[in-house]
């Protein structure tokens, strides 16, 4: 489904603390539908530890391949932070305190409370732009096409909307959702019929277990809302044929 | 930390869901957690769209990189379940319907019922080992060290038992974690000496912001206890010489 509008997009969670389990990734779920409804598609996420080699490459690698790139976490103040030096590295920029995000932070903070460890969050890519950050005074930034924010899913989720206007985006992807219970081998045959008459709807199928009780989410996403309806009837017709129910939530 | 017993792996979650920001991956850390308590360490995750040739260059990439590759999702009966398929092309070998498979899904279901459609959950690398799922009959596989499981995390979750005593583990990785009712700029310097004192463990350090107040959670890891222990004692130091409150939930 390649158009030419199409403006895609790649994601780099950066923390041991995702990697060993102990926190489950919300900031992917945030940030991708975000970029879905600015017409920005994501095509690859990694999560990665806080090694700096890591870091590099995977930037480096990824931007070149995505029209965007976006990492989480490792911005903060302590040792473990240390995204924003990888950073600097991967562009060969210089690492320092950045002009506007230190005075930023040092209005940010009462008198005598702008420590040393506080002063870190100020240092970045020289010449990096700045992400305003309404939280919590500490802005993200950007270098070219990668942007980098903060760990902190709520943080994370105020400083989206400050970049609006910075992204371009394409033909935002529409989508529906149908839940049914069914299970998926019930489906399959008619859904395939249905996907090969719709080449222009990706129709993508995830069987859910809740409640003790099987169902499956049918999901239907392109940029054209009439293909959508069209493929949306096709599906409405085997289902009643097959006496499938429609749930209304799951 | 590289140490003789190091056991590495790398997740592949294979899902548009995912990636459109629909569904949260919550398999990552089931995974994860499993993993450490086996003593394998995940060292990257990637989320990849159902693309056949994405499939095939993340396996045979990551494959060589790490001990263990685990795959998640498109093992299922519908048109965008590729995952089976597209890992026989990854290691050439015959996609078609597994013996055993075959086997035990024709006993799983009613007789008649064995449609079309369920038997695509047979067809596999001709050749690869089976692993069992206790809830809903079709099995998972592995060739070589790659192993593939479904998407449900319910399902997902009741198949890793399973495989305990195929994988070799390394020395578990122990950690230990304090919460504490501070920010980061706050104790940053301090956890720096700590951690330059205290070279073979990890120390994490994640701010949280929930019910409306800030924390921190400090995570020490390591294979060794008693040098977990002298860590922990040491930050128990300069905690209390800081007067932070350590929180018992948060």
């Amino acid at each position: 489904m390649t158009n030419k509008k199409e403006i895609i997009a790649g994601i780099i969670i950066i923390g041991n603390e995702v990697l060993s389990g102990r926190t489950k990734d919300i900031n992917t779920s945030t940030i991708s539908t975000w970029l879905n409804s600015i017409g920005i598609e994501v095509r690859e996420v990694r999560v990665i530890p806080d090694v700096e080699k890591t870091i590099i490459d995977t930037v480096n690698q990824l931007r070149k391949k995505f029209n965007y790139i976006f990492t989480t976490g490792g911005i903060g103040p302590t040792h473990d932070d240390i995204t924003a030096e990888s950073i600097s590295k991967a562009f060969n920029i210089e690492y320092g305190f950045h002009k506007d995000a230190y005075s930023i932070l040092e209005k940010y903070y009462k008198p005598g409370e702008f420590t040393e460890g506080r002063q870190k969050m100020a240092k970045m890519p020289t010449t990096a732009k700045l992400i305003t950050n309404p939280s919590s005074g500490a802005p993200g930034f950007y270098v070219e096409n990668v942007f980098c924010l903060p760990g902190v899913p709520s943080i994370l989720k105020s400083m989206l909307g400050g970049l609006n206007n910075v992204l371009v985006g394409g033909d935002p992807v529409l989508s529906k959702t149908l839940n049914l219970r069914t299970v998926e081998s019930e489906i399959a045959k008619s859904l395939t019929d249905v996907q090969n008459k719709n080449k222009d709807v990706e129709i993508g199928s995830y069987p859910f277990f809740r409640a003790g009780k099987l169902g499956v989410s049918i999901v239907l996403r392109s940029t054209d809302q009439k293909k959508i309806d069209e493929c949306n009837d096709q599906i409405l017709q085997f289902i009643k044929n097959k006496n499938i129910e429609i749930l209304r939530e799951i």
